[in-house]
């Protein structure tokens, strides 16, 4: 079973309040260019991330405004910044890492919203069905790289609104050689975990 | 079979006369602390690598001189310096890629020497006996970090000064949350090739 790989760079997601904090009051995000999960994109805006020892600049914003403010990084980033955020799913915020946000019009000084996202899996119920993947929360899956493995712990997230893609961060794409629209091959379970 | 994890950062071997151009007339590598494999160690002198697009300073040197120079770096590193190294196996450099090295007394621009490190372990013949391994040039590891998972194409390297131990650069140890001296698992191939 195979899946497209997006690989997931450095990413801002915000609030409406916190956007405002950041760019002034009236401002809107813009569309830079799409992203494979629907309705979701890149905007033209970035903002400087600042961790206990370094700052890294120019890192995008995606659109639209969530729910919550959440900043995505690699462990790579989370060294080269002196902090140490918890791999999470998305949205699972609860003592996450500090990390301030610094845009043209104000910054923020967030107490927790800094993690490494969890590998995951976006998949529509019928494809979840049709795949066998019903019941599953996690799979492993082959990367082809030329330093190619394989990646444990990609977590199935199916909704309505999904576009079938495998998510994986720049350290786990940087690390085996692969890049956005590889290829890769979902492992089932009885082939793979019994030799854990 | 177990086997305990190095992990590579960024570094540079250099041979005499480039290491004179760089640090000067009479200058001697001073060790800093050792490394793991036998006579080799981590300097106190580092220096500046420079790509298309950008330059990593502190970079440090490893000594003693070799018969070669040479720069490892991660394929992170690469995308942030703007080069594209190939993976190769430490002094295998025809073909590798350019790269400038600024040093305190001068600069060095090498048509090749850039190089992503290959997955490896350091053994010697008589572990590489005793452990099964003879005949064999590659195995695949399983790295059990929070983002576990296994690397492939880890090649044995027999010496008769080895210190057994695995050797991944930062992004293999990044991308599984792995660090120095963590442990891992050498896959036997009929265990492990035959879901490939």
């Amino acid at each position: 079973m195979k899946v497209t790989i997006g690989v997931s760079n450095r990413h801002v997601h915000l609030k409406e309040e916190d956007m405002i904090t950041l760019f002034g009051e009236n401002f809107q995000l813009e569309e830079l260019r799409p992203i494979h999960q629907p309705g979701q994109f890149a905007s033209t805006s970035t903002v400087t991330l600042k961790g206990e020892k370094r700052q890294l600049d120019n890192v995008r914003i995606l659109g639209p405004t969530r729910s919550y403010t959440q900043v995505e990084i690699s462990k790579t980033d989370a060294y080269y910044l002196g902090i140490n955020p918890p791999v999470r799913m998305s949205g699972d915020l609860k003592g996450s890492s500090p990390i301030t946000i610094i845009g043209p019009k104000g910054e923020l000084h967030l107490k927790e919203g800094c993690i490494i996202a969890d590998r995951h899996i976006h998949i529509l119920p019928k494809q979840r069905k049709l795949y066998d993947l019903e019941g599953i929360d996690k799979v492993s899956v082959r990367l082809f790289g030329e330093k190619g493995g394989v990646v444990d712990d990609v977590y199935i997230r199916e909704s309505e609104t999904s576009y079938y893609e495998m998510h994986i961060d720049t350290d786990d794409a940087n690390a085996h050689l692969v890049t956005n629209g590889d290829m890769a091959e979902i492992l089932k379970g009885e082939d793979y975990d019994k030799n854990r």
